[in-house]
């Protein structure tokens, strides 16, 4: 089995109460990580391993991204700075419903996952049509991901209605049962593009198949008021008793929350995907972040796709998370980069139901680890590697990645495939989407 | 007389009322910008003219970082997460009362006009002691800066009270005076350092140099409530009758703000320069930048020094500029991406009083000039080139940059001066300051 010997400068485990530590190695066997410990110790034990000196960098577990829309990498900028009813309306669903497919999606898909892997995101959460299309593009591109069973309540180029969606979804699911770097999500789209009966289904599937469920809820105001008005109760009261609002569940967004709905989250072991960036752009408001960890839920961080927000930076999401929640409350304090950086890569690996394999650099798990270069001069000087990687790095000073123990990313190109002509493809879709 | 030809895909004028045009191209001669017009054209009218092809490349005026400390980048992430009085009083004071010296701040100012350059930044509006230090590095760098003559009421190791600080700023910009690429600054601190004494100095000082004011107001709560129950008036309004809200103010923060004041600064025609990352990272909270920008107030943008906002990236806040007035207003709509970037350009050259020479690309104006490569796969595809710039692209993506006609950044590489012996010299400085 081959073995791998990263030495880097610092290392940040990311496990609960452990800091940033220097003069450590980490050791790569197969799939997982085999040893972490004094690097003369290493050295000394694993003569045989390939070396890979990372002489400014911190090591630290690949970034979680816990909600994205891959595919919509070829939408990126298509439409900005507009109100999010005439952007759905008149942008995005009219060009969804004339261009996408099984073949645009796996193009946009893969896309994306360059994107990711080149930014230090090891694990996708993803929602979209053709789930086909997103588990053979992050087969290809090595990525890790959480593929959707999406479902809205009506028709679309995908499928022709709910038990359609859910069908096709179910046999992707069986067609990649077994692949390492997959699990399916049960993904009602929103609250107010699913029935009851179709929650209550997609509740089904997710315990029958021991599934995450993936789902937009209380991201407007508008939402909350309209579901209110249509149902009698908020969304997330909708849910409750409908039986979703459990630890199966990432809830996306949750912008709009009382305190009472704050404790239930708490209570029923709901984890959120916090995605501050997507949040202001279309002006959707600021979540509670800081109130939700007070409160213990488990929050992860997500990006939302790129037609609402156009950079999909996992460490732009982790800063503007820590600003947003200091800047909002008035609290310096809350969010800080050690709490911050928890949500990208343990809070997503607990969202995920993935907390034994993932989200830590510690012996046992999978081998999914990044190396970020604090060479740049932009970097310097370094007083705390951690609060650097918050508040000063960013995707592009990620170097090296590794996935399940395969180096993906090597100083800063990906192994797997050719970037340029993913890019050359992109450019002739987006050419013919214009005219 | 040198000419060169900026032959770039996209060109970005800020002239107002001009989109992203194609097939344009910009004529450099000495220092200023000669024609800007068809390709095609200036090509057969300028055969002698050096060609530069930025093929995927926007063509824009340098960026105007309209408040910084720069020579605080020696103390980028020394200390994080904390409340805005611990962090002055244990961390940041200490740390300037025993180090700060003519040599620290020099050294660190030119550290900090790497990272400006390097990130499509040309001018600076700095404000911190020894001026004279900040003026020879912004010189030795090549980049354009408004030199603070700074003042406080209270002695530090610069000066031993507030005629000293005046006497020695005066000393410099008599000694600098001449110097094309410098403007000097009347400096109040902010009204909870400077007696209305002091205050009136500088307003006099100002009008007699014809000098900007660049003044801290109304950066937090306490700071207002503490100038309420001092002065028995709102910090602005103590101001205001002090005779210095008015167009050479350039009000920096500016983040609590009643109706009423924002109707006295357009009135007044005061600037404003809003640091979106640093106020949401001091948790001081969120300008009403929308607000000031509908009742036509100038709005510029800055990053605040790198001790609040360690990412010294414009770019970053203009994005952030942009978002934030979405999410704190709950109107999409309002600071486009064309705004964001008029206030990072023309506001800032507004700001500074120098929109005849600055902030936009038209024949007359000084050559600041920066090209920004969006053939990043993360910056494809592109729909719109000016809300790529705002949504996704960042400092990264700036190739080369010109001030005042001279080419400072070449393909990513300052062209004056080695970065990495200055960044050896951080290093040591910064070792010294560790022990």
């Amino acid at each position: 089995m081959k073995t791998t010997l990263l030495l880097p400068r610092w290392l940040l485990s990311m496990k609960p109460g452990e800091g940033v530590l220097e003069g450590q190695a980490l050791l790569i066997e197969g799939e997982r990580i085999a040893a972490v410990g004094a690097r003369a110790d290493l050295l000394s034990a694993h003569p045989q391993a390939e070396r890979i000196e990372l002489a400014e960098h911190v090591l630290m577990p690949g970034l979680i991204n816990s909600h994205t829309h891959s595919a919509m990498s070829l939408l990126r900028g298509v439409a900005d700075d507009l109100g999010l009813m005439d952007w759905l309306n008149n942008h995005i669903w009219p060009l969804e419903k004339r261009w996408v497919s099984h073949e645009w999606t796996r193009l946009g898909s893969l896309f994306s996952a360059a994107e990711a892997l080149r930014g230090g995101v090891t694990t996708l959460n993803d929602m979209y049509f053709f789930p086909e299309a997103m588990a053979e593009a992050a087969l290809q591109a090595g990525i890790r991901a959480a593929v959707s069973i999406n479902v809205i309540d009506f028709p679309t180029g995908y499928a022709s209605g709910p038990d359609d969606y859910i069908a096709k979804g179910l046999a992707a699911y069986q067609k990649f049962k077994g692949e390492k770097l997959l699990q399916f999500t049960s993904s009602p789209h929103a609250p107010y593009t699913v029935s009851d009966e179709t929650f209550v289904k997609l509740r089904d599937m997710a315990e029958q198949h021991d599934m995450r469920i993936h789902c937009h809820i209380h991201e407007t105001q508008d939402e909350v008021d309209g579901g209110l008005k249509q149902f009698g109760v908020r969304p997330l009261e909708r849910l409750e008793k409908l039986g979703l609002m459990n630890e199966r569940m990432i809830a996306v967004h949750m912008v709009h929350l009382t305190d009472d709905e704050i404790g239930m989250l708490a209570k029923n072991r709901v984890h959120i995907a916090h995605n501050a960036s997507s949040n202001l752009k279309l002006a959707s408001g600021i979540a509670r972040v800081a109130d939700l960890d007070k409160a213990g839920v488990n929050v992860a961080l997500g990006t939302d796709g790129a037609a609402s927000n156009n950079r999909q930076d996992m460490f732009e999401e982790i800063r503007q998370a820590a600003l947003l929640a200091k800047g909002s409350t008035g609290q310096p304090t809350v969010l800080n980069a050690r709490r911050a950086l928890e949500m990208a890569t343990l809070g997503g690996a607990k969202a995920l139901g993935r907390e034994r394999d993932l989200g830590s650099l510690e012996v046992g798990k999978l081998a999914d680890v990044i190396a970020v270069d604090l060479s740049a001069p932009e970097c310097r000087p370094v007083y705390h590697a951690d609060a650097q990687l918050v508040y000063v790095a960013a995707r592009e000073h990620v170097s090296d990645v590794w996935v399940q123990g395969e180096q993906v990313l090597k100083a800063r190109q990906l192994t797997r495939f050719d970037l340029s002509a993913v890019v050359a493809q992109v450019e002739d879709t987006v050419a013919k989407m214009k005219n």
